[in-house]
């Protein structure tokens, strides 16, 4: 069968000029300018998303471009910062058909609107394998006020947005068979619960202000929470103890682990939560605890920080079960390699 | 055999660290603060790099990595922009090797030492097949400035960079058995020139402050000279008729199409130059042309601009033999898809 196989040329005008920013010149140059307000730093983050590594290949299209989009917002709003825009750069595999870049650009178009977050260009080219999406976020903020990950001090508390180990879990339910019982078992609305959290993160940018304003260092969980918080803590020879069950989780979570205790672990190791890590000193600990009330995300006080003889190789969090006794993880984050 | 491999956050430390931009934070953030000089513009730009699609698996690591971040130089300098930093996004293939990535960071370190153009960040991943480079580029010009594509008009001179067609030249020698004739009988200096063209482009940032002052349009020629001057004068509905030699080739080029003179399509159409084609106005090709003279790259004017009523699928160039017959084309430039 013959499939019409637009030039990239073709390409970026049909799908991806209609998404551009007013000043992207349409789409039709090889490079663009982005400038933040006056008074205002730009902020940068790149994330690469691969096939079978960070989505799946059959995942709808407009799923995978949201992700693509919304895990590179999620770092903007851990360093404090509004979006402005954003670079795509695509490698299609080459089974690719129009249908399918047409329900891709129809996820990214929503969610432009959605977090305000135009397209100003990027670059389209064939996979050697399966599909690998680029994406470059800008995103602005008062001149100096980028929160940083590696700036936390001793007597801060750590806390964290929404609930976690949805993600890891819902990657899990995915893997298994239809017939498995702890698939039939659950509860239908906790089991859409954890596939959505995992297809689709949630980047906490209501958080952005709160954190610019309050925190005094600041990162998004991305590969697994009690790894992404080890390296936040230990690189100022920090440590934070605390029990599992301070930890926020769904229902959908908690039934998960109740059905098997030992998915515990993949909770709270396991990848793809995007939820933020929040540092803040005890002079702002109030006002911050004031200002997310009324801010539509939950947020959760993990614990208070303080100095350590540890190593950063030995990690700065521990975690105890209901008796006090600390958990030992197999690997306490995702890793690629 | 036991093959050490370093976490991500291992491997930034060891390999990329070093190439940081002191305002980077030392790579130990998921986001950076880019800022251009008080009174300039941030230019952006991005271009993605495929194993065997840009550049072979197997070619020097050192020359793969200067090539992914000299493609996105070149587009700079056709806007007229001084490099200022990059973002690296890496997907590394299953059997990727730490010699090889120390390849890589040299390759790497070398060209951010030559253009001034230090790391800000990046990220790092495995391919779902063989190496991909997703390069973000920043530069920077007078707030204003930024050459774009699509400007040229009516009575504007085309000029071209350098020589067109030794990379696509060099991409067929690449292709052809070391037996075949046309490969031996070359002169060896010309194949060896002829290889290290595709292999290692140049990217013209020593013209971009002249582009940046006398031209009324700019871009970059990577998908073939033929095409790309059509994408340049068809926007504006623009033609321009030359002769075929006065497109400026190398005594490499010249060799190969005597010896073959279907070659002289491949040299025209074919990708990989990254030369500019920079489009000068009446008023200014004589300042433009004294400036270049005191720049140690050659420019060859070819032609002056003129209106037409073709439709921008017409294209707009016109080549002709020395009979001053237009030559037909198969294909006017390289495509993905």
């Amino acid at each position: 069968m013959y499939i019409f196989r637009p030039t990239e040329f073709e390409l970026i005008a049909q799908y991806f000029a209609p998404l551009a920013a007013p000043n992207a010149f349409g789409l039709l140059d090889d490079a663009a300018i982005i400038a933040p307000p006056l008074g205002h730093d730009l902020v940068v983050t790149k994330d690469m998303l691969v096939a079978e590594r960070h989505f799946f290949e059959l995942d709808p299209p407009e799923a995978i471009a949201a992700k693509a989009l919304r895990v590179n917002l999620s770092d903007l709003a851990a360093k404090g910062a509004k979006p402005l825009g954003f670079l795509l750069g695509l490698a299609l595999p080459d089974d690719w058909k129009p249908e399918w870049l047409e329900r891709f650009a129809a996820g990214l178009a929503k969610d432009i609107t959605t977090y305000d977050c135009p397209l100003y260009g990027g670059d389209t080219v064939r996979s050697s394998g399966g599909l690998t999406i680029s994406i470059t976020a800008f995103g602005s903020l008062p001149t100096g006020s980028m929160v940083r990950r590696t700036t936390m001090q001793a007597c801060d508390a750590l806390y964290v947005s929404g609930t976690i180990g949805d993600a890891a879990i819902g990657l899990e339910m995915r893997t298994l068979s239809s017939q498995n019982p702890f698939k039939t078992n659950q509860n239908k609305d906790n089991l859409y619960h954890l596939l959505n959290r995992y297809l689709l993160p949630q980047p906490r940018c209501d958080l952005a202000e709160i954190v610019r304003k309050f925190a005094s260092a600041s990162m998004d969980i991305s590969d697994g929470f009690l790894g992404d918080a080890c390296k936040m803590l230990a690189h100022n020879n920090l440590a934070l103890t605390m029990n599992s069950n301070v930890v926020p989780v769904s229902d959908a979570v908690k039934e998960a682990i109740i059905f098997e205790p030992e998915l515990l672990e993949k909770a709270l190791t396991g990848g793809d939560d995007y939820e933020l890590l929040i540092a803040v000193s005890p002079a702002k600990q109030a006002a911050f605890e004031h200002a997310v009330e009324r801010c539509n995300v939950p947020v959760t006080r993990l614990g208070v920080a303080f100095l350590t003889e540890w190593t950063s190789r030995r990690g700065g969090i521990i975690i105890m079960d209901e008796t006090g006794a600390p958990i030992e993880f197999v690997q306490k984050s995702f890793t690629h390699f």
